[in-house]
């Protein structure tokens, strides 16, 4: 008998009836003897829905009391996915984050799993439940209601799977796996039978909607083995684990285009040490990711002054200048801009780390396509680029072609 | 510095618009140095919208994940509520039931609270922060997630003012107080100024759709005067309190019309000992409330069978209908009817008591407007016929000429 934790996205539970899809695939692993667990989201729009109502009271609406909001969405869930499956007489029982011993941190908004004591879960699963667990909330030591933040729920399952030592961990989402790029946007995109968790990381960490990179560092962590399937489809899917010797031999396994990044400049910041540290200090201790940073030239107008820009997403982004606006006086800048009008292209593959002038041959394709390349960044895994956000499609469409055909 | 507990039920937190006038009135209190907590019910409609989706996988759900669906409703208008006070400048923290301390018995969708531990609301509410509680739910012992029924969150209002020892206990509704009837169908309904704990119970059991019996009687039990006002106006409200001297010189204090009773009738009942206590042992199993019974005389078909009958509130039919069926081969009656085109009508009055002669007043009038009496039941201080529900609004308004005028 083996033990499997299923996630379900959104869009897998997005009404009754792929409820009732989600719960009869269920039943049929509990038909062959299987012991399942059953991470889900909350249905694809509730969690918009909620900070909508959240945002047309207040544009900054307190992080802890969205916790307490959004929480609600994924309790839904969990509760129907039972009704569901009671009603096909598989025994099952919903439990809440906090019921199942997910105990986080108290970073409202984006808590960290601290440890797991999943007592109450064991004892479902021995007395013959499938066991619902709402994913991508939590509970602190304290009993605060917190969220883990985008991509929570694949988070809640790879966590639930190490703590339990599950013998198989499936990530169902609406696409059939991993590709080479979007197939929507690329008709020779190709699924990828495996990749490594690093490729993965990045590619999560670059736009490829499919995870999101702690979800994989997670993983990777605790050595969970988890394979992204379909919920539509019985499609084997990618699975997800340590690289193996195979794979050095394709250089470029994915080309990715993040939509979901926005641009900070500070205009005119006095050219002298600490600037940097105090800008990033405050961004971080406000619970911000920074990607990218660059520092330009001085101008030289009599004073010596250089910009700074840096990349967020964009959801962060008020917050993000809100925070430096507060430092305006402080640090004495000119002016603060930002862009929402760009994207981050990005190839990666565990391959690139023997292979020479792959960042070359991406500048030259760009180039050749008329497109403009603002900041760069690169890992040895894997070369991105911020470029206009129009031009996104047309520049995936060609590294794809120029990297994997 | 007063301790006041104050309750919105789900028309007066119905969207964003008004919970922004909940979080102003609130702030008022606030600001003339009151300490306030706020008792919260769902946004009117959500409590229903989730029942249906549940209802859409299987008609009779299991009624713990009833409890861990439904709880998320008050548990979205708490961060609302809290997020709209935060944008007035007040301090103020969200807390679901169980965070609030309100550990109820495990019986879901119908819990009775056991006891509050109101640890963490005293804490904030030294720190200085109006306490946001859901309403309608609680915790067990155990952990697991219950409702209190229909009209919780005033109980959780009323417990949380007796647990608490707060010096004001105002319960906010769509309506301006009680009246002798419903204004909308007696024009000549005047509002009271006071009502005795018993006068109200009865009324709420009768249908007055202003509070729950149990809250009531939770409240006479614990001695917490509580004030019915309405959220749309500063009109004084009703004050519910024990009985004065001055209240026993009116003699019919309020008229009801309970449209939501339906009727069960078992037809053919072998008439032989034990069969009632077979039939309402199983009913309080179910924990559906019984009001009316009445055991009709045998038809004499040969074999002596009576008919037995009896009334439930609507939404428990089916599940009742269900319990009975069950019951026929051991018992063996002949037929299950059901009805629900029927109401029970109601006068009220604490003065009844001394006052001989109401029972046949009412009677005459509904005889004189041509209305058929179903069932009787008397109290000390009430009596409540079932008629047909088509005749309510004639029925109502001729009794209210009638004794009140």
């Amino acid at each position: 008998m083996a033990l499997i934790v299923q996630k379900y996205g959104g869009s897998s539970v997005a009404n009754i009836e792929r409820i009732k899809n989600v719960a009869r695939r269920v039943a049929g692993y509990r038909q062959r003897g299987e012991q399942v667990i059953v991470v889900v989201s909350a249905m694809s729009g509730v969690t918009d829905g909620l900070i909508k109502l959240a945002k047309d009271i207040v544009p900054l609406p307190s992080e802890r009391e969205l916790d307490m909001l959004l929480a609600t969405g994924e309790q839904q869930t969990i509760a129907l996915m039972a009704i569901a499956l009671q009603a096909l007489d598989v025994p099952a029982i919903s439990m809440t984050g906090a019921q199942a011993g997910i105990v986080t941190n108290g970073v409202h908004t984006k808590a960290k799993i601290h440890n797991i004591t999943p007592r109450q879960v064991h004892q479902a699963l021995n007395a013959g439940n499938v066991v619902i667990v709402a994913g991508f909330q939590g509970e602190t030591a304290e009993g605060q209601i917190t969220t883990l933040g985008r991509g929570g729920s694949d988070l809640t399952a790879i966590a639930l799977a190490a703590a339990l030592k599950a013998d198989l961990c499936q990530i169902y989402t609406d696409v059939d796996g991993v590709y080479t790029s979007d197939p929507r946007l690329v008709p020779s995109a190709q699924k990828l039978a495996e990749i490594s968790y690093d490729e993965m990381m990045e590619l999560a960490s670059l736009g490829a909607k499919v995870m999101q990179t702690r979800s994989v560092e997670f993983a990777k962590k605790f050595k969970v083995i988890f394979e992204v399937r379909s919920s539509l489809n019985d499609n084997p899917g990618t699975l997800v684990k340590e690289e193996t010797k195979s794979m050095e031999d394709v250089v470029v396994r994915g080309v990715s285009f993040d939509k979901n990044q926005a641009k900070v400049t500070l205009v005119g910041v006095p050219d002298r040490p600490g600037v940097a540290a105090q800008v990033f200090k405050a961004i971080g201790e406000a619970n911000i990711n920074v990607d990218m940073i660059i520092q330009n030239i001085g101008h030289g107008n009599g004073s010596r002054a250089t910009d700074l820009s840096f990349t967020v997403d964009k959801p962060d982004l008020a917050k993000a200048k809100k925070v430096i606006a507060q430092l305006q006086a402080e640090i004495g800048f000119r002016d603060l801009l930002s862009d929402e009008q760009i994207g981050k292209l990005s190839i990666v593959g565990v391959g690139m780390k023997s292979h020479s002038g792959i960042a070359g041959k991406l500048f030259e394709t760009l180039a050749h396509e008329g497109i403009n390349i603002g900041m760069i960044s690169t890992s040895e895994i894997k070369v991105s680029v911020i470029i206009d956000l129009a031009k996104g499609d047309q520049a995936v469409r060609a590294v794809h072609q120029a990297f994997i055909g």
